[in-house]
């Protein structure tokens, strides 16, 4: 499937470049390479899921339209994937969603349904719209079409390590529901047996890190009071979960903190704009060290779509 | 001379990405690619040149160390080529550069020397360290092996539109000493002939534009005053003019808004960092469209090596 969405993929999607910099590397204390998925059409990983379920729909499905629930980088892949497609799609969002996000996901050709997160129930509206238009829906993470399109991402890790001479770490990803860590926890079992995949989240947003640690599923007390918004999941998902207790080493937990410095540090030493669910790999590989081994770490920046505002005072604190 | 470069930057130098954004594509009306240097080795398309200067010397001349004059990105990528290849550097920055422009050149490798601009010369004190140590001079732009380096970029371009099924375009990129606008267009001349590049520069320094205009060679009023610090040239190379003067169309020059308001841009749909004097050209491509035919256009970003403050200030006008 993964070979298959890869394909599928091709030319619509693109191949990000690794990244590095001596002085992240000396830093760490070992090389450090960022996959800049940041780079991605829309800003996101996501664009590959979503690219990969419109394109594995039958046509005669597909055409119909798509319809996600999404307040941020998903509704964004879906609604461009499915531009492109030339089908129409309908997002789901709640009315208090950051406005840049509901305004970027109608430009990139979706129609946004809003809802009140107090009175209203959105899987009830999607019902209803899916059943009277017959749309299909993508799931964020526990869809194996979305799935197989995150992990093209590992397969592209497994290729640029190669020719950095690189043949086992550990590979850093940031996790909200699980698609893009088992998704690359599946591809580099494949291709790149020597890498182990490592779950990364914010400090009390560690579901999957507990969950792995527990042997069974938990969940986030809370969901509310991140800035890392982008992974904050209830808990891992049913079909990724499984995946990652198979393949995937210990989780990492870091700091807001670190998050910060990271993203600053991505930006004097990388020259690219992480979010801050985007960068908690990387402050893992940054400031985490002793959880780490071997003399090579890839950190996943999964995201860019960050707030200015944000931004301008992560810089100002640690640029 | 480009393609023997091209072989030897291979595995050493980024193939950089090729941007877009469908924001971007309907502020300029027709779209709009950005070369994403400001991702290449030391923040800058200038680890090229340094790289392929410093591999195109014999070994015998290369292993004694070379030596450059630069406040900036020039600095960094030899410095970096050079401790790559295992042998010294000296770079020669007046006392007054900035700060981390010193740190990060020693931080690459470099001995760096100091000189006061007001009362060193620092031909003497250049030409003094050369004739000691025998290492040998690289000089920013009017040096066919550094040309060849920076040419290797346009190889990249060709290839890349052809992917994106571009074939006629203006190639607009920032232009100091031409170094990189010249090789560009020399490569392209080979490889994709319905390319034209176009030399862009900030408004008061476009010495290029002006020269290419009055068919010789004219300065710039001032050297000083600009945030596009690392294109400000007095006027354009002895080489590279008549290669430009027989390849490239008309320049175009940017105002300084313009130039942060691409920074905004830039951070906030492509998600790269990039400095004011690499933003030039994609200002170009925004916000002078009048200027540019056909219905695609790519904009060298060819640097990301900004201060963090400055970068700030313009997210805040502008982000």
């Amino acid at each position: 499937m993964i070979v298959a969405a890869r394909s599928r993929l091709q030319g619509h999607a693109r191949r990000t470049p690794l990244l590095s910099s001596p002085f992240l590397d000396e830093m760490a204390g070992r090389r450090v390479f960022a996959k800049a998925e940041c780079l991605q059409h829309t800003g996101s990983f996501k664009f590959r899921g979503g690219w990969s379920a419109l394109s594995g729909l039958a046509p005669e499905v597909r055409t119909r339209g798509v319809i996600a629930f999404s307040s941020g980088n998903h509704a964004q892949g879906v609604a461009l994937a499915a531009t492109r497609h030339g089908v129409p799609s309908v997002i789901i969002m709640p009315s208090d969603a950051p406005k840049l996000k509901i305004e970027n996901t109608r430009a990139f050709g979706a129609e946004v349904v809003l809802y009140d997160r107090g009175t209203e129930d959105r899987d009830a509206i999607g019902a209803r719209l899916s059943e009277e238009r017959g749309l299909t829906l993508i799931r964020p993470f526990d869809e194996p079409l979305v799935i197989a399109g995150q992990a093209t991402t590992g397969l592209e890790i497994a290729e640029q390590a190669e020719e950095e001479g690189i043949t086992t770490a550990d590979v850093l990803v940031p996790c909200g529901g699980g698609g893009l860590s088992s998704g690359i926890a599946l591809a580099l079992e494949a291709t790149a047996p020597g890498f182990t995949v490592r779950p990364c989240e914010p400090e009390g947003f560690d579901d999957t890190t507990r969950s792995l640690a527990a042997g069974k599923i938990v969940r986030n007390a809370t969901m509310t009071g991140s800035i890392c918004d982008a992974i904050v999941t209830p808990e891992p998902g049913r079909i990724t979960f499984p995946i990652l207790q198979r393949l995937a080493g210990s989780g990492i937990a870091v700091t807001e903190e670190e998050v910060l410095r990271a993203m600053a540090l991505a930006f004097k030493r990388l020259k690219i704009v992480v979010e801050p669910g985007g960068a908690v790999a990387l402050a893992a590989a940054l400031f985490h060290g002793a959880a780490i081994e071997g003399d090579a770490v890839i950190a996943v920046t999964s995201g860019g779509n960050v707030d200015t505002d944000l931004f301008a005072a992560a810089l100002r604190r640690f640029g």
